[in-house]
């Protein structure tokens, strides 16, 4: 059966109401669209492990600030229904603005104390617009798993409280990294990257992976003590903009003095135009 | 068969999942207790029109402001019960707090536009409140449809408007104010007004019912000149402190220079040491 392309709310609401009535378990994966082998993961995760796939493409505009890279961010619906009618997805939902946001829009969801900090600190109204987003695609595909990728650590943390505290009936599993054959991090954002910006930013990678180092060498080093170096080390680079590069515990999401639970090590950065982030676990 | 109280959420997912397998209807109830005829006849209606009714009480913290009445609010669970086990409510959501907002609860949602105005102006996290344990309780009740009072005229646009913002499968009823024999809007907190108090505050349904007056006797009477004599009637009561008298359009609850379009006439004021709303439909 070929991938359905879904366009109105109310048609897929229908949709899976019969699902839902069968007691068929949907898995959704959400994305931006220009689908690469990370989003890929997720929605192969969704086939083995439900009766039903649902993937969306959205670029959603309320994630991104004034002046962020909405207008430019890379769209292919052709190459992206290929993709996804390959790995036998059952629906791909494809909304646009006025259906998502139509006139007199107002409602708004915010996972306090996450949303300000690391990204939310250079995209004030990122996480935001993405846990709205998120609440409406779960309101309206009532998924049994939503798979995220553990790229945007941050997100897949805030998207997980959310469903936590708003009680919504749907488990999240969060997917490894998928890399390309030099360790940058995949993302629909790289192919904006010119050949000298490419190598510069398989500079975020080789930073995490010198923190992973300094913590294999010594487990009780302190936080302050590894970050610090991973600084040292890519501020060698002009042309490359940090950010932030910070460590945040992978259950709560907060600040440790040392490595004693599993952690993500983070960084985000400009290279050229380009914001990239990319995460390691330590511990 | 008995009404049975649910205290766990978990306890209450489990029974919704087996009434949606079997695509029964679910007509739902969110009240902070102290039940009265208001609430009763959403409930007889819940009952007319569903196949499973579920009523929730939760007075909710997060609603109340630091200086409002969340502790003196009135509760009497015993009598509650009573009342709803009589109407043969299927299910009775009788959650605590810790269950509501355990330690490091965050989420919250907002319905802007419309929160910060009228109620939203005199009691600033009011809404963000209500809106937060109504989409909680959505997700976990998943209603067919959702009962509300029209005499909280606000806060019923504003889920409303939640609702279909966050595209949650649920229509909403909004029924009728009931008053008691001298034309009080029943509510929980009449129980705390004096003798003398309670006089006084038949004044609030009287100032609506003069301006009601006035549009019968001239439809093209403009709005501001029906406020100002509602105004000017009540503020011959020294003993009753007005926050605002005003008009909103039903549709969109904005303001409009003519009753034009079916309003809401709404007031609200303290009377002793009780803050009470009201209102009326003109048009």
């Amino acid at each position: 059966m070929k991938t359905k392309t879904i366009k109105s709310i109310s048609s897929l609401k229908k949709i899976i109401k019969t699902i839902k009535l069968s007691n068929k378990s949907i898995g959704f994966v959400p994305t931006m669209g220009y689908l690469h082998e990370g989003h890929l993961s997720l929605i192969r995760a969704s086939k083995k492990e439900n009766d039903i796939t649902i993937v969306s493409i959205y670029v959603n505009p309320t994630q991104f600030g004034a002046n962020e890279d909405f207008n430019i961010y890379p769209r292919d619906y052709k190459r992206d229904y290929l993709l996804i009618n390959q790995l036998n997805v059952n629906y791909l939902f494809y909304p646009n603005n006025e259906i998502m946001y139509p006139i007199g829009y107002s409602t708004f969801v915010d996972v306090d104390n996450y949303n300000k900090i690391l990204e939310g600190e250079f995209r004030p109204t990122h996480f935001r617009g993405v846990t709205t987003i998120v609440a409406k695609l779960l309101n309206i595909t009532q998924p049994t798993i939503m798979y995220l990728g553990q790229k945007d650590a941050q997100q897949a943390f805030i998207l997980t409280k959310m469903c936590q505290d708003l009680n919504f009936d749907c488990k999240i599993k969060i997917m490894p990294i998928i890399r390309d054959e030099n360790g940058l991090a995949l993302s629909s954002r790289n192919v904006r990257l010119n050949k000298d910006d490419y190598q510069l930013a398989l500079q975020l990678n080789k930073t995490l992976k010198l923190g992973k180092e300094l913590f294999l060498k010594n487990h009780s080093i302190t936080t302050d003590k590894l970050l610090n170096a991973c600084q040292n080390y890519i501020k060698k680079f002009d042309k490359i903009s940090v950010d932030y590069i910070a460590c945040r515990s992978v259950k709560k999401f907060d600040e440790i003095p040392k490595i004693t639970e599993k952690c993500y090590l983070l960084i985000a950065a400009k290279v050229g135009n380009v914001r990239l982030i990319d995460n390691i676990i330590l511990g």
